[in-house]
């Protein structure tokens, strides 16, 4: 694994990956056509405005009301995307010379800004592996099916985004085969230093592969000092602090911190016919905020013309802004520690998730409500202050071309030194402790805990 | 907290506690009356049969509707106590001549098999401790609201009986405070010893104090082998295994058994009136399982005579048969290892909890139907093999007189080597590490947890 993590080159260059993607970009022709949710075949609107696939499997499109009292008494109503089932985001890797190969696919998903990006090697959900498309087995799947017991490097349950899904999870696993396997066109092995390089550029790396990797804890494969030789500070920090589970907090702190919020707050989701939010319009092509706030439902249909050409319809999200995901992280005691941020949102299966230090949208900062805390400090922050700063894309399966700002910012000496009550200092180690169980660090959070560069 | 651990004389002798207790019960008169629900004062039932208290607070009695595909596909009805208010479970300690403390309380349930047993500091719905009823502030209450980060010994939020609640959770917390706290009537200082040497007999230490306790990692507080000098082989496997993640399986391999369950299986409850339960009939004194198996609802007028006279009316859950929970321990590689098991209750969360090797009715033991896994081994046990074997209340404010035996059994060499698919074997590290985190181990574990005699 360290090996891997160390290894920009491997099978391939970087160049050649690079290549590969954007030539298999230039070939693919994607078209994405806005059509009336009527015509979306196999799909229908229910009387409530909700949508549903024809055979109650994949997902929904439903009306849900909120309740809370964080931060203080409040109600509101939206759609929501509805999957109750698991699906599998799962990474097949392999020793090929002593260096662990992560097996990656060059995958095109509609509602991605370029058409390809790299991917795990099995992303599938439930109905899709069950086959209730009637479509061909995913590949690779009895992979994971048939693993052992020793074969698990993670296999974590985790969270997806809490605005735009109904406590929907996916598994988050990793697997190590000693057999040969085929390699199928569109897939190729990359050391875990290439799909981390490769984070680094735009767009490039989806979703799906960020939170896969995230949960990949590399220092119980550090077994000298010799293995941190070529780690950056987050590297050797991430060792440091891994072996204590205290930081500038204990871990009985940052508990009892997150156990205060979660009981102190309640949140209670229900259904309501999505067709009679005031605040929003159920139009034949859209289904969309009269204000024009936050997202829209999109009916499209998908042509995808490739070897073959492949044709459905859906219902997608577009945001209608970007958004922003940032890290702030500071020295304290000579470790590097991250300003983690509990944060409610209405999909979350446990009232508060841990989350970046700045998650929200482009829009609430411009329209003259108060932006949330952090986020001007993020956004101003120096060249020399900024670790990394790209742009990085939601799910092209579900989200149309929404792509989110992720940053990581280390703190200067004006850095303010009192906290609001939902902000707490945490280690990697103790974020990694955190990791390991499902439902505590959120998505945006793991898609930057992804991009930390180790080396 | 090792030395408190260690001491059993503290500023009472285990004699004064249990006279202490045993005066208290044949002081208190208390008085359980069986009365139509329709005559519970501040109570009302609804036209589909649920009962509510007045003001919406507290807890109410609901219908819902159990669907799964765990085993297989099925479905049933039943009702369940719906609280979703989290209360305090606290107990305050001190440290006096350089022992740990702890508060506790002789308090009057009227569930109680004995009237009066040892319980947490604070007890305390947000119903009782924001004053809905107008009776007084809970004592000691601003402690533990008060608290600041340094004095949390430990602060999680805990699930409590998933057949008989609706995801209710408690925050078990366990703060420790420097200044003089003057002690109440009815309150004592006990060492955690004490605590643990009378949780070995039947029915002194309520359910609250046990998951409370259950809770503690004195591991943190080994500094030196001296530390060991007095310990059971059940404290030195503690700390043994606390510092490794591995047992007979790595962490990893236990997060996969565990995900691949969560994943494999649905869970899903829903509302339903109560009063159309095809099993179960809604009576004027009590709902009811038409077989009378399970449990059953009582409307009751309590009535406590002390120094002062209490009376009030509330609905109470009366289990039908007497329970056994137990632990199936094992040495693999040296170390202790507990059986635990995987558990889908209608109340859970999050699909299955971590549960004992055994947790059933002895009722569906002798009904024809087949015993659960290990029920016979358990029962069939040789005196020689049990380390512990004592009769356990459930929590007197919602159960009436429901007791559960708790055991702990020592496989002999016959015990079967290969485990059901939701059994595994973890280490007390192991176990450790999941109770750090809400909504992993279930109370009915959590209960026999508090009881290994580490000393």
């Amino acid at each position: 694994m360290i090996a891997s993590l160390k290894s920009h080159t491997g099978l391939f260059s970087l160049r050649d990956i690079r290549e590969w993607i954007s030539r298999r970009n230039k070939e693919v022709r994607v078209n994405v056509e806005q059509i009336p949710f009527a015509e979306m075949e196999h799909w229908y609107q229910d009387k409530d405005g909700s949508l549903h696939h024809e055979t109650g499997k994949f997902f929904s499109i439903e009306g849900i009301r909120v309740q809370t009292d964080y931060p203080s008494p409040c109600e509101w109503k939206q759609p929501i995307i509805n999957q109750p089932e698991i699906g599998y985001l799962g990474i097949l890797t392999k020793e090929i010379d002593g260096v662990l190969y992560f097996l990656m696919q060059a995958k095109i998903e509609p509602g991605n800004v370029n058409h390809v990006q790299l991917s795990p090697t099995l992303q599938a959900t439930k109905s899709n592996y069950t086959q209730v498309h009637g479509g061909r087995k995913a590949a690779y799947l009895e992979y994971f099916q048939n693993a052992k017991p020793h074969q698990i490097i993670l296999d974590q349950l985790q969270s997806e985004q809490g605005a735009r899904f109904l406590r929907k999870r996916n598994r988050n696993i990793i697997i190590k085969v000693d057999e040969d396997v085929p390699v199928l066109e569109d897939f190729y092995w990359l050391t875990l230093g290439q799909i981390k390089a490769l984070i680094q550029e735009d767009n490039l790396v989806n979703m799906d592969t960020r939170t896969v990797i995230s949960g990949i804890d590399f220092t119980e494969y550090i077994h000298s000092d010799k293995d941190l030789e070529g780690m950056s500070v987050f590297g050797r920090d991430m060792v440091a602090s891994s072996k204590l589970r205290n930081g500038h907090s204990s871990m009985h702190e940052v508990l009892s911190w997150f156990t205060n919020l979660k009981s102190g707050y309640d949140l209670t989701v229900s259904e309501t016919p999505l067709n009679q939010i005031a605040e929003w319009e159920c139009k034949a092509y859209e289904i969309v905020r009269k204000d024009k706030q936050y997202f829209r439902i999109l009916g499209v249909r998908v042509s995808i013309d490739n070897r073959e050409v492949r044709s459905w319809c859906q219902p997608l999200v577009q945001p209608m802004q970007e958004g922003i995901c940032a890290f702030v992280v500071k020295k304290i005691n000579g470790i590097y520690h991250f300003l983690v941020q509990a944060k409610m949102e209405c999909g979350n299966r446990d009232v508060f998730e841990l989350a970046p230090t700045v998650q929200c949208m482009t829009g609430s900062i411009y329209d003259g409500t108060p932006r949330p805390p952090f986020t001007d400090y993020v956004l101003n922050a120096q060249k020399e202050q900024i670790v990394f700063d790209t742009r990085q894309s939601e799910e092209g399966g579900r989200f149309y071309q929404e792509q989110n700002r992720n940053m990581l910012v280390i703190a200067d000496e004006d850095f303010e030194e009192k906290l609001p009550p939902t902000y707490c200092w945490m280690t990697l180690g103790q974020i990694n402790n955190f990791l390991l169980y499902n439902n505590y660090i959120n998505i945006q959070a793991r898609s930057l805990i992804a991009a930390i560069p180790y080396v």
